[in-house]
């Protein structure tokens, strides 16, 4: 058989028969006795409550009075699955399961149960008539499991809700694991996502060296909801030429016969299994490297195969109407229920199942043993041992600070040295994900010790590419967030670095991580796994190019709608404290951490020592920049984040140059949540914390880069929070202005202390003439932005001093001095 | 030239040889003129601040002080653009130029101005010196432009920002133009998104005789910011499979050489456009339906063309560096100005402009006139004559209400007989766009009329499939969203239908199109565009298999940040004001509306004379449902959507039946935005409009399926805020609840009426015998839907009742009789 030949059983122009028929007869029995077990399972999950090896005839009350559930995917997964476990026993593999068509949960629940992994999980559900009557009961059921693939599914890291990341969660998993091989079933409705559309280029990213190998399974069954699928109508030349496009060899399997087609997937999985051991072969015994052309399998055959031809006339198997539940009012409706009992005979559960209701021995041997089991596939939990990273000292890595407030440093830049021994001391699992933007981050250091994941042609000029890198850059925040999940999901860690402008592109995807999460936390069965981190760079505060033109900071908000329990946000405001927390996040597990560090350059504020202090308490006084001395403070002035932390130092030194004795307390913010109320979030203060730093009565005024409201939501219970002014980001389509964003927006030194004068009340009287002086500067600045193109130098060059500092006054406007309060 | 060949200048091993040189020597000139111009003006809008013509040796002040633009795609964007005038001024086109790689602003720029558009419409940067020294200084400059193709720049549609959506704005542009040719670039480091990936797949979406054609050129130019791109380093076999595989026959041309180079492209350009009318030619006037293999381009060139080959030793040319700006300190660097010099005069700019400043008339005149520009194509400007929607009267499709909160209905399939009418009366103007939802959503009225677009193969038992459908279907929000923007910018209607659990997906692409229709209210020469219409069905409250699972209602919380003045949010509570909403919404311009409204049967409530009523006021007091009988009410209880509203009225029976004289004030909000001040929404109440409804000071309970912080957020200004409690959605993960989901979760009766308990002080003291009872109640029913998998009948078939309502007694819980106050 040459590579492009077609396994097929039946005529095509295109198509080659299978060299072999590699099953014996009784093998093709057992094979379609285990797979008639699983699909009498999946049919009983779907429609029944009780009656579960239909020892008497259907009656209505056997029958779920409100049926939910997907069929037609399930028993294409079923196929598949019996044929991967063929597979796995004859050869002994380490096999994971990606089933991207998740709706078809009924299918992997029954395969546990088979496999006896369901009843050591959940010892309730039995290998038993028992255990076999809650399997079928508790399926989409109150108090019982979702219809779709999930976290409470033995085996599965892939939820099994929104579609189009099972390749990338196929992918992120086989990275690093030599020895994996992840078969990823793509669904012909999922392949229609963006997101699955460019995980087929995955190819170009993984190594056959060090990676584990992925299979995929392209699993046309025609129809999605209503209508066909894209790739099961096109021109069989055409599919051939875009999956070979996507850098593959695919082998087809078509037909209907459920004997031939068990030859025809068994010859056709066995030549892509010889064909993943020979890339393997030549890439780590013989040394070879080149990009293969992975083999991957196209299986087509009917929707809701197995299912009843026809049902009220209307075609049933090989149809649309197989996607959900294929007819309803199976309970009360006697022709239906007559129905669904010849389709459950029809798989002859008297042959598959024991008297008591356990598998008969020749379908229970059927499965590998032990931790061969897909359904208890230790990569599936978390890894097989999840380990640690080994963490340098970050302290090392710290930016001396002689005075706080000076010595710009880009922050971001200083996190790459770091980063870069974290990377050389976790060479097989830690991984750094970016669209493209690993250098645009200033994390360029990291390439010092690996390079970025480049399996494709090479030309000179190329900067630091390698079959074996570990920085993995694509232009598609999809497929970096997707690979992360599936390598975290797998028990290793791993950073994505962003733009914040863009991130909103995941939105989706990071709530079904979240969730999982915390669901998860919920199964003991389930080990904890490492964090997803966000590093959100170029934040929408200070964008030039992207950001403020077309999108927005609401990133932040979106976390903080998700679960206290799972979600973290950090505003490290310098280099050190960004050090901290990043150590910080990257020991951590189970939690979406979310750490914004613009990539600018940027004032130091804090030692390594005090910046320890700073972020474990997470928010705290900054004594070194208030003037309150202990005293009872005028006013507090919060700040989080790198430019709102440093617009607020100027705006209280431009203060102190006029109003000596003004009482100005500055409060920073590096946990999010520590603003948050302690009943509503772990890190949350209680009241009185709170209280103590913001006061129960004094003005607040608080400087934060995204939109305001998400600072009130997170303290509206707080005493003082009727004195809270959020200065933040407000909708404003403004892309005329880019530069105007850099420092003359919201946030900023001038109109900060502008409402500072109209908080304070014993300043309102006294401060016309400092007003005004502000209010001029503010002109001048934007006149002079204008005509030159960059900030005031007195902006650009500005540094926290802690001498009394300038005041305001430029060289024509004489003003009175400062009033004393 | 057979169509597998490749059109080339350099010798592959596939590749042939054009068949002819289209260009006479003369015409080449004058085309390198043209894009040598196009050059200059895009280097000197990048670098330079004065001396724009190069009158005088380049000083320092004549380079900006800070520099920002995309150099690396702006040359192939300008070689485009050059060829497709030719062949435009040549057939007499109608043409379209969708970018791709939109940071490549300068050249649609620089384009705009040779083409007199740009002065036309801002006279200031006139064609003259002191209008191209403007054209310069105000790109990405303080007060000026932004670096990306943007609303501000003449003929696009597509803002340069996210990358992903030009081909999909592309096809939406060209569905049902059949005369439009869109031309759209795909930049090949935008090819590795998602979206982009799947948009290619919309050949199968597009009908040769109703459509106009998108021609797509893949413009490989080798690298994004740092890594190479993933299609122009895969194998020649591989790239034409993958394009023959999205349905294409590709044509290639590669080289650097100039003169070779526009022999070669014109020559595939016009191979295109000659295969273009065949097809057309075939479809429309030999009535041949086939699907047809569209031609496309595939341009191979170095990124930065024609600029510097090395810098500081480093290549330039050719060079992921040449990505930005290629080298920087132009201005104060005397060895890079003299390289910025040298690069500009080597456009020989005295050639190309008059004395004046003015183009000299061999390229001023190499373009076709008036609208034939493609950078005053109608078209991009929201059409030719944006024309209103015919809609029949949507009180005619009316369900009758015989009582409030009775008779249960589906409410989108009431809907989908309005929408079957409107699309009928607009078949040229109108489509719907689903991902495979739209039937599922009870739209398929629609079907009636028309069908799902579908032009690849079909089979026996297809339902409704046809070439020249209006139903767009494809398993990707994203192509979906795309499309209709698409749709939309070029002045026609649509409506998008989505579950609320997914919509999240295209939250980013959200953000533009909100963003554009935000600047382009300020740009005086656009004319406003129809609406973006959501109708998010199968709400996250109410989602059995998806949403509450793995998704969350936040997609509002997300629309809800941006500007007000673009942004509206209806959540119509039953069938006739879901009529009402969507006639409104489809009148409307410049908006995006999002309509929230469940496809399960809700009770109805309003005639259609009273829903239009209450959807014009948006809110109001719902007097039937009242028990305060104009007095001052013990209570308020708001809601808004349908389930919400759904338990309110049922709370409110609990609670009559109980308490006779209890006050109770039902508020209905339609409307979201109403509750929102009127200084921050057009459509906000006054202070004293809202404390009407809600008094101000007494307790209100508001029930809300979405996030309760929303609603938070929209009131906290308002005088009753402090006694405002929203019961909506908390994010609690349960996938093992699913049905729990249905009614017994935040917002329910009994939940609601104990709320009522807790908040009215006159019952706290005489109600603890009814909220036992209440309480019971919740117990009984969860132990019911965990036994028989479906709610209490007195839930499920429960209907509002005028008279006094049966109280929740037990027959086992003999009570105390509800206590006067």
């Amino acid at each position: 058989m040459r590579e492009s030949e077609t396994v097929t059983d039946t005529q095509q122009p295109t198509a080659g028969t299978p060299e072999g028929r590699p099953l014996a007869d009784d093998e093709v029995a057992r094979i379609d006795a285990w797979w008639r077990a699983a699909n009498y399972l999946s049919v009983g999950q779907i429609y029944l409550m009780d009656n579960p090896l239909l020892r008497e005839p259907l009656r209505p009350e056997h029958v779920k009075p409100r049926l939910l559930g997907h069929w037609g995917t399930t028993p294409g997964l079923n196929f598949i699955y019996a044929h991967l476990n063929r597979a796995t026993m004859a050869r002994d593999l380490d096999v994971m399961y990606v089933m991207g068509p998740g709706h078809g949960g009924p299918g992997p629940v029954a395969a546990a149960w088979l496999e006896g992994t369901y009843s050591e999980v959940y010892p309730q559900v039995s290998q038993d008539e028992t255990g076999m009557r809650r399997l079928f009961t508790q399926f989409s059921f109150p108090g019982g499991i979702p219809s779709h693939v999930a976290p409470e599914t033995p085996g599965s890291i892939h939820e099994g809700g929104e579609l189009g990341y099972s390749l990338a969660h196929a992918y992120g998993a086989a990275f690093d694991n030599p020895d994996l091989l992840v078969a990823a079933v793509v669904g012909d409705g999922e392949a229609e996502t963006g997101p699955l559309a460019t995980s087929w280029h995955s190819t170009k990213f993984v190594d056959p060296r060090r990676d584990g190998a992925v299979l995929p399974i392209l699993h046309l069954n025609g129809y999605k909801i209503a209508s066909p699928t894209v790739l099961s109508r096109i021109d069989a030349d055409e599919l051939d030429g875009l999956l070979r496009g996507f850098g593959h060899t695919p082998y087809v399997v078509e037909g209907e016969g459920h004997a031939e087609m068990h030859q025809a997937f068994a010859a056709a999985l066995d030549r892509c299994l010889d064909e993943i051991a020979a890339i393997q072969h030549r890439a780590r015994s013989e040394g070879i490297s080149e990009r293969p052309r992975w083999p991957m399998l196209v299986l087509r055959s009917p929707k809701g195969w197995t299912g009843p031809a026809e049902v009220d006339g209307h075609p049933v198997e090989g149809s649309w109407r197989s996607h959900q539940v294929p007819f309803a009012d199976a309970r009360d409706d006697d022709a239906h229920r007559a129905v669904l009992e010849a389709w459950l005979r029809s798989y002859r559960p008297e042959e598959l199942f024991a008297d008591a209701g356990a598998p008969v021995p020749e379908i229970r041997d059927l499965h590998p043993g032990g931790e061969r089991r897909m359904s208890a596939n230790p990569h599936a939990n978390g890894g097989r041992m999840p380990r640690d990273l080994r963490l340098p000292d970050f302290r090392d890595y710290a930016v001396p600070v002689e005075a706080p407030g000076t010595g710009a440093v880009e922050s971001t830049r200083v996190l790459g040295t770091f980063l870069r021994d974290v990377m050389a001391a976790n060479m097989t699992s830690f991984r750094m994900f970016a669209p493209d933007e690993h250098n645009s981050n200033r994390l360029g250091a990291v390439l010092e010790v690996t390079d970025r994941a480049w399996n494709a042609r090479t030309v000179p000029g190329d900067d630091h590419l390698a079959a074996d890198g570990r920085v993995m850059e694509v232009l598609s925040e999809h497929l970096c967030q997707g690979w992360l999940e599936g390598y975290l999901l797998t028990g290793r860690h791993g950073l994505f670095s962003c733009y914040e402008a863009f991130i909103h592109i995941v939105d989706s995807m990071f709530n079904q991580h979240a969730k999982w999460l915390k669901v998860t936390n919920d199964i003991e069965w389930r080990h904890p796994i490492p964090s997803l981190n966000y590093l959100l760079t170029s934040h929408v505060w200070r964008q030039d190019h992207n950001g403020f033109s077309h999108q927005d900071p609401g990133f932040i908000d979106h976390v903080v709608n998700k679960k206290a329990e799972v979600i973290r946000v950090y505003l490290p405001p310098d280099a050190n404290t960004l050090l901290s927390v990043t150590d910080h996040c990257l020991r951590s597990r189970q939690y979406v951490n979310v750490i914004v560090a613009g990539k600018q350059p940027q004032l130091q504020y804090l030692s390594v020592d005090d910046a320890i202090v700073h972020c474990t308490k997470g928010i705290g006084i900054w004594e070194w920049a208030s003037t309150d001395a202990g005293a009872e403070p005028d006013i507090v002035l919060g700040c989080a984040g790198d430019v709102p932390t440093m617009e607020t130092l100027a705006a209280v030194e431009l203060l102190r140059g006029w109003f000596a004795d003004l009482r100005i307390r500055v409060v920073n913010v590096v946990d999010l949540m520590r603003l948050q109320d302690d009943r509503e979030h772990p890190h949350g203060l209680s009241d009185r914390e709170f209280d103590a730093l913001f006061t129960t009565d004094k003005p607040v005024l608080f400087a934060y880069h995204g939109y305001p409201w998400l600072i009130h939501r997170l303290t509206y219970r707080r005493a003082n929070h009727p004195n809270l002014h959020v200065r933040g980001y407000v909708e404003e389509g403004t892309t005329t202005t880019p530069f105007d964003m850099c420092v003359l927006n919201r946030v900023d030194r001038y109109n900060l202390a502008i409402a500072v004068l109209d908080a304070v009340p014993r300043l309102r009287d006294v401060s016309a003439h400092v007003r005004e002086a502000l209010k001029n500067k503010l002109i001048e600045h934007r006149q002079h932005i204008r005509t030159h193109g960059q900030d005031l130098p007195e902006i650009r060059d500005w540094q926290w001093s802690a001498e009394p500092g300038p005041d305001v006054r430029g060289d024509n406007e004489p003003l009175t001095e400062p009033s004393p309060s």
